[in-house]
């Protein structure tokens, strides 16, 4: 399935971990998927990272002079650098060099690049980063929007964001009719803060979405909505608080279980088992944050990505792509904009 | 150690499980700790949850005629009903019968009784819900507040939530200079919605405070912080997250470690020690969040309370009197309106 030959740009320099890790899930991609890798950077040090016998069918590496730091104001480093890897992949999706672009590294950076090169998409005011949860429902995840590139939201913003997830959901999720909820701190309708109160009222009346209403905190992992909307203060706070959560009581669980002559003959019989619930809390498992709202497919990934979730992040980026999430997002644009104006 | 004869009066009729679990986790609190408990409702009800041979030394039961249900519009339900069992208990700690209240019932009727009843302490705009979250090192928590009582909050709001915050840290839970947090999406002072911008501002030029800079989502459980400030809003959405999250692990926990023949083997040698995994994630260990600000000790518990949240609470409750928290905040407020007059 899919279509063929589909080319992922990658900025090779950005994150934690760049290049090795970077490279190493790229190359994984470029064997595993029907895709081809642009690695993007300098060419010295992303052909150190190559193992020596790698097979370059589906492998380019295309030179960018200069990386952007993760401490840079991001506006200004990419302005200034214009060569910077982030800068030359997004070039590379603009001059349809590639169709989609992945960056590890400074997410400020990556969005500041992706709208001066790319530009947003019509009818869109604000992009906003768009996140899966896994939730308490397996192959049920939900869509998170915005966390974090918009601070200050107004509500037509939220219901710009709701459009857009329930897109993604709909053809790149496969969910049927997504459920659109809102962020908000009760159920009742007349509950929340001026914006949630206002957002509220458009999505209600909005007939592109199947919105259900507010959603609470408690409700993100329920798996009783496919979307939630809120502004990127909360979707942010949210966002790490949840990372960390999973990380703390991984902790938890490797200080008490362990405790004792039968704690460690239990856990060593419970191994497998661990592994799973390791599995099903760990966020690498869905890669990267989608950048909605600009004219190309953009994904981010964590600043302390390893292969994984590179691999991860390239194979959720190959299925927006064949599934043409950019095309669909730019008809539903064009709604919103007759029933906005 | 403490003062004697401690009062705290308990909306008996509050809560999911009114009467009976509150009227059990209240018994058991006037039996173990030196409290006197005055439960407050309907007295029949409350004489039918109270086992046959109960000694009655520290219990008194305190007629209310009324009780406001979780559906209602707060405002209104406490002031139409004045004989509410919420409004009565506030009444026994304004008239100085009591020393503190406790309520699992409807958390805004709770606030809206407190602020009409007893009034907010002089130089604070707003009162605060305030919750301890367990962090990742065993015995330090942190309070983070606003969890719900103010969706739309003025920086001014949240330099007093600091200060509320840092003096509850300091006499109830013994931290000699609480580090204090502004929860935020960066460390870096720059960051942040136009509201946190400023109120980094305020609580950097704080003197009565040790503000040691922006806590990110990350930073809540880590123990790096003893009090947290947010708005309302992101308060509650992080709360509610926060609780639905251990129940999820929970259950993930539940699902796929007794799978299979060795799963189930293992499961069952590790009991004791998954108990005290549970204990550790447990917000019930915890009891209720103090509503900081109005002019009386006033805790509120979670609708779903059992009778151990109560007897939590009711303890917490106790020391807050005993370490004379009130009178510490009242200091505090003074200091206060004098910097910022």
């Amino acid at each position: 399935m899919g279509l063929t030959g589909i080319r992922i740009a990658i900025d090779a320099m950005g994150g934690d971990h760049a290049p090795g890790e970077i490279v190493t899930g790229a190359l994984r991609a470029s064997e595993e998927l029907d895709v081809k890798v642009l690695l993007v950077g300098d060419p010295q040090k992303i052909a150190a990272a190559l193992p020596p016998k790698t097979n370059l069918e589906r492998v380019e590496i295309v030179s960018a002079s200069e990386a952007i730091a993760m401490d840079e104001e991001p506006l200004n480093a990419v302005r200034r650098k214009p060569k910077a890897s982030i800068n030359v992949a997004m070039d590379l999706v603009k001059q349809q060099q590639a169709d989609a672009v992945f960056s590890a590294g400074h997410s400020g950076a990556a969005m500041a690049s992706a709208l001066l090169r790319l530009g947003r998409l019509p009818g869109i005011d604000r992009p906003a980063i768009a996140t899966v949860f896994p939730t308490v429902k397996p192959g049920k995840p939900v869509i998170v929007l915005d966390v974090g590139a918009n601070v200050d939201c107004r509500p037509k913003f939220l219901e710009q964001f709701a459009v857009m997830g329930s897109t993604y959901s709909q053809y790149v999720l496969g969910v049927s009719k997504p459920q659109v909820g809102l962020l908000n701190i009760g159920e009742e309708d007349t509950k929340g803060n001026e914006v949630a109160l206002r957002a509220h009222q458009l999505l209600r009346e909005n007939s592109q979405i199947n919105f259900i209403g507010n959603a609470e905190g408690r409700d993100v992992l329920s798996g009783n909505f496919d979307v939630i909307v809120c502004d990127g203060f909360v979707g942010n706070v949210l966002l790490k608080f949840a990372e960390a959560v999973g990380e703390v009581i991984l902790q938890i669980l490797r200080e008490e279980l362990p405790q004792g002559l039968q704690g460690k003959i239990g856990t060593a019989i419970l191994k497998p088992n661990l592994k799973r619930v390791k599995q099903r809390m760990d966020h690498a498992e869905h890669g990267g944050a989608l950048l909605l709202g600009v004219a190309g497919v953009c994904f981010i990934g964590h600043g302390s990505s390893q292969a994984a979730s590179i691999f991860n992040a390239i194979r959720t980026a190959k299925e927006a792509v064949d599934n043409q999430v950019l095309q669909r997002l730019k008809s539903q644009y064009k709604i919103l904009q007759q029933e906005t104006s």
